[in-house]
């Protein structure tokens, strides 16, 4: 019985760089104070860093004022050609001091309504990234 | 100035497990020895709690072998439409006994090579969901 099912590789950090430059929607997960969380949100890669948009006061919000170690996942995964590929990235979680953040508010628009002008960024610590299958760039 | 994006809403738990009902990709959350780790899973929904198949070995498979506090993700989000739902499970992460996982095989069938013979299963304790937009079922 052969297995034609694709290889899963490792990335390098230059290719976990390259997916992720596309932006789009990823997932922050953290421990809150009743477990956790994983939330997705609507993602931009500025000067090596992650950054997303929340509120004030949220829970993103809350933690980017503290500065949290968070993981952030991104994914493009094809349903019908069963391959994608997974980058995870950890690192500390800090709000972008608001004079700072004017470039960054226009890269990564919310989707949901209500004030969002809380940016926060992910300065990675580690990057690793994973593979199914063999398309390049995006699926 | 009006703000005309959707509404962000609170999914009741029927709706959740509705949502996640069609199986599909999503992430599992946890604690490794080394941090926070967010690792896409091909799963599916049996008797209430969530399964998907990893490897004896690997680090879902430990977790799953010792019992384990977990968050999985899933979601469905539409870029183009800006609108979509994520579903959080927060619960233990156990192995299906061998004897009892031969129609779960199927139901999850895992996209990479390998043996990944190990069913795990999330038991939640909590579920709770969002959704931004106003489309029923999935985008």
């Amino acid at each position: 019985v052969t297995d034609d099912r694709p290889e899963l590789t490792v990335l390098d950090t230059d290719e976990c760089w390259r997916l992720l430059a596309a932006g789009g929607v990823g997932r922050v997960a953290m421990e809150a104070a009743d477990g956790l969380v994983v939330m997705p949100v609507n993602f931009a890669v500025d000067a090596g860093v992650v950054v997303f948009r929340t509120t004030e006061g949220g829970l993103l919000g809350r933690a980017a004022e503290w500065g949290r170690t968070v993981a952030f996942e991104a994914d493009e995964l094809d349903h019908q050609l069963r391959q994608g590929w997974s980058v995870l990235v950890r690192g500390e979680l800090r709000r972008v001091p608001d004079e700072d953040t004017g470039p960054l508010i226009e890269a990564v628009a919310p989707w949901a309504r209500g004030e969002r002008n809380v940016v926060g960024k992910i300065t990675p610590s580690q990057v690793s990234g994973r593979r199914v299958g063999t398309v390049e760039g995006s699926l």
